[in-house]
């Protein structure tokens, strides 16, 4: 890695600095280039601070940022007052050249009215959507966009999402032409919303899409595509949705504290189902935290608002590797491509 | 059980009469009570209809049916073609009175029209939801509606909608004042469709429904709310999504046959975690297929296209638990308490 920097807004999620920090050293200890700035109440944020050795202080620059933005605002509001919060000035970071991305656990519209206002979509992208790698039963991962920046989207949208889906699967899964499809409530041509049966007829069309047609919520884990593209109130619905069943299920096989016999039981388990336990950290929806406002001139990274500092760790990884892979130049460069088409 | 009789579409889903006539045979074991009118293709069902015993037959009446309807038509050319059809002709046979009940795996939007043309909708009724009782963790059930009769819900048939699965959750989960929550994309008041937030200001002022609030799809599975209303499409994704994941997640405990190792590591592991496995059962969706077209004069099923026999068997139950709990009186007779409100 070359030498990068990221901001961070401490602030934003619902438990601020006590999983930030932590999540800061974790990456500080895996890549060596790296340096953070963080936005966020110095005085919250101080006592996680001091447990950070003295060589991942250095690179660390800490910015005082009283203002919060509180979630339950209106919008209208919420960007009013903005100013001086830890989201904004992470993001004004980005935009002003001094970090090469930024991540975020705080509200998803504040986050993407900001990253539209400061750091711009790119030329010809409408709305910018977000964006994540979501896991499959074969340890393998589909691009999924939109997650939730867009509640409604019209047929120019998805088609816009689909394209930018493509170059992202093409770069950071290295595949080439990736498979597609639209995530509907049923296979057949007339199922659906008329913009979602309307897309559907336009991308069979397409000969620079490998689209196979729709995707039913329950085949989001079996790798059917690599690109499953949708509005962002079904995306967010869906992926939630996923994310809380999985996780559910998971617990199943956590134990409690200080009951030995369930610990004995725990070791046992993962003795006997290694190959399973692999399989089923694989599918942690932990690692698949973040979600990337695709179609922006620099890598803004949602990450879920309930993360723990493992969770967030992986949206500051997912951050990287997007400005490693230059996906905000590849964007650009790749939707040329499809300009006459489009 | 008093004495009964359930009409079932035996060529709808995927699999016709291969997962329906043994479905019909366990039922017909559980409930002495009960005999079928089935409905589809006398060639294809009969070798699976001579394998039930001389008594199973007796309480059975087959009627051929040649005609199908194919899910790949429009649903207009779908219902000009339906006449004599297996589900047509089951539907028919609730609106004349000779079952009780009918169970279809057919097409939904069919099913639906239908239902609306042959049964009718209750008094008051724009449009039936499609409704069923999703697992929680605790091993409990929650009611969810629509899932997926209705891609759009304005406020008023979401109000509706509502105030059914309100009654249908007092019935069935024997509740009182059973809590109720909105499918959103996040639990603040500014998040979701305009529809969304103007049903969500409407059911916070209802002193006679227990309306918590927002929901999220990551929430479902943990019985925060006995009743959790959505528009069909938002519905459908979610329902389809969670079946998906719990269903890729057990999939991982289950063994292939002739693998030896596996079978003992399979017994294994049921022996060490049998309060897991059993959990683990009643998370299954196979237990809980099944949808009704929640809003008729009668009781009408809608099996997932992909069940399995076992599946199906469920969704025969789920009927004959309605028509025993007079569902459709219930919720005729209950409507009438919300009248002046709603």
């Amino acid at each position: 890695m070359s030498r990068l920097t990221l901001a961070l807004d401490v602030m934003g999620g619902d438990f601020g600095p006590r999983i930030v920090i932590p999540a800061v050293a974790t990456a500080l200890n895996q890549h060596s280039m790296l340096s953070f700035l963080l936005y966020g109440d110095q005085a919250i944020a101080q006592p996680y601070l001091n447990n950070l050795t003295a060589e991942q202080q250095r690179r660390i620059t800490f910015v005082h940022t009283p203002q919060q933005i509180s979630p339950d605002l209106p919008l209208a509001t919420a960007l009013r007052q903005s100013k001086g919060s830890s989201m904004r000035m992470a993001i004004e970071a980005v935009a002003e050249g001094k970090a090469d991305g930024c991540v975020s656990g705080g509200s998803t519209a504040v986050l993407m009215a900001l990253a539209k206002r400061l750091i711009q979509p790119l030329p010809n992208i409408d709305r910018p959507a977000l964006t994540s790698l979501i896991p499959t039963m074969n340890g393998k991962s589909s691009v999924m966009l939109d997650l939730g920046a867009n509640v409604e989207a019209d047929q120019h949208q998805l088609t816009q999402f689909a394209e930018m889906g493509n170059i992202f699967a093409e770069v950071m899964l290295k595949l080439v032409f990736p498979r597609m499809a639209l995530l509907n409530i049923g296979t057949e041509d007339n199922k659906g919303s008329q913009t979602v049966r309307d897309t559907h007829q336009a991308l069979k069309m397409r000969n620079d899409l490998n689209y196979l047609g729709f995707i039913e919520g329950d085949k989001l884990m079996n790798h059917l595509a690599d690109v499953i593209v949708c509005d962002g109130l079904s995306g967010n619905i869906a992926l939630k949705t996923l994310e809380g069943a999985v996780k559910n299920v998971l617990s199943f096989f956590k134990t409690q504290e200080g009951d030995l016999c369930r610990l004995a039981k725990r070791y046992l388990l993962r003795l006997i189902f290694y190959r399973y336990y692999r399989k089923l950290k694989q599918i942690n929806p932990d690692r698949h935290n973040g979600a990337t406002l695709l179609g922006l001139l620099s890598v803004v990274v949602k990450s879920h608002s309930g993360a723990g500092s493992n969770a967030f760790y992986y949206a500051i990884e997912y951050a990287l590797s997007q400005i490693e892979n230059q996906i905000p130049q590849k964007i650009s460069q790749g939707l040329g491509r499809f300009g006459d088409l489009a």
